[in-house]
């Protein structure tokens, strides 16, 4: 059954992994190359709202911390009976690698800021459809320089973020392990329980289904309300009772 | 010789018309269907953005008052010799049919506004970043649909815009025929000249030069510096003689 996952993070450490790793997402290269003229908006969008975000959270910090536990739970596993010692091994030393690498000062992200087209464009695109083209020649003098030149600057700038982008991978990677998807019946199409512990909640409901979950919580409690993407007979609430899937990592 | 045309709307208004342009160009719906996951961030950045021009501005009115004269210049050149009557027969159709549909009121585009998905996401889109899917659920719900649904949706929203769109075009058209292109060779970088009764500079730029124009301006008077991409010697002007065209329109 083809299902749709719906994430939510219960604090907001796991709030800015996961805004980080879709803004990551969107400066994939492989867009860029295709259609550079139309694509570079996105782009450039998600690049200034990951600098905002790492200038305003620290991330890095959490980040290590975050590792730092992982190595201690990897270590933990070594010893464990039936394990797959290669692959703890493999991913201890990429912890260990990573945490050298974060912890190195200035972290490299921080580049960006200096970087003169990026600070020159950056207060435009602050503005919602404010990155017109004549407000930025400068921009449009970059964009019909040849492919090369944009891919050796777009390239350079993702360069800086590498670790971040690793270290982010690689702790989210884990915490999504944390649990596995259970079978779930809400009544009404609500349903509420214990988060005490959690990070996320991972919800699948079936691509068919005419409902999405909405998903407010805290470290101690959460609740998942079912919702009708359009009001039927004056409700926006499913009151069926509603089965989806699972996971509290 | 290929050459990067720099547009700089010398009033208030044509500002807002070449604003439009752009993000109705973002709009287009062949990148939608091609990659609809990372490609909405474009479309509903621009949707928004053109609401809230269209909301701000009378742009309507202005439309309507640049139609009656472009309504008013093809009755006279009619009376022309050697003219293509056809042709501006053509143009004052289309005209006179774009004027009777904008003064229809209420102006279609503003069902737009109480459409219930965009009003449901238009303000997290406000925020540079702020689009992340665990916080617009509804958003994930609808790009999980099939593609023909989402296209009807969005072809729905473009369509409300469509007079606007049209209208937007023709003004624009007749406004960049004011005037053909010259050569100019500014001296040392810099060029100014008197702007009055001008709306639009238009600049050509051979690809391979290594400076872009910036322009500032009003309806009295504008100057054009060319601005070279990175410091070079501790300069950010061109003080070269730089050849480029120039159409004042």
């Amino acid at each position: 059954m083809t299902t749709v996952l719906y994430e939510h993070p219960l604090n907001e450490r796991i709030r800015n992994y996961l805004k980080l790793e879709q803004l990551f997402a969107q400066t994939s290269l492989s867009h860029i190359q295709d259609n550079i003229h139309t694509y570079h908006q996105v782009f450039f969008n998600a690049l200034f709202a990951i600098i905002d975000t790492l200038e305003r959270n620290d991330i890095r910090g959490d980040l290590i911390k975050d590792l730092e536990k992982l190595e201690h739970n990897l270590d933990k596993w070594m010893d464990a009976p039936n394990i797959d010692i290669t692959a703890i091994e493999v991913n201890l030393q990429q912890t260990r690698g990573l945490i050298t690498q974060l912890k190195a000062t200035p972290p490299l992200w921080c580049q960006l800021k200096d970087d003169k087209l990026l600070s020159s464009i950056k207060q435009r695109f602050a503005i919602q459809g404010g990155s017109s083209s004549f407000d930025l020649p400068q921009l449009q003098f970059w964009l019909h320089q040849p492919i090369e030149k944009i891919q050796l600057d777009t390239e350079y700038w993702l360069s800086l973020l590498t670790q971040i982008i690793s270290a982010l991978d690689l702790v989210l990677k884990f915490i999504r392990q944390r649990a596995a998807f259970e079978e779930i019946i809400s009544e009404n199409g609500f349903f509420q329980a214990n988060g005490e512990g959690l990070l996320l909640l991972r919800i699948k409901v079936p691509q068919s289904a005419d409902y999405f979950p909405t998903v407010s919580g805290n470290k101690f409690r959460y609740s998942i309300r079912f919702m009708l993407p359009c009001e039927e007979a004056g409700r926006r609430y499913s009151n069926q009772n509603t089965a989806f899937q699972l996971a509290r990592c």
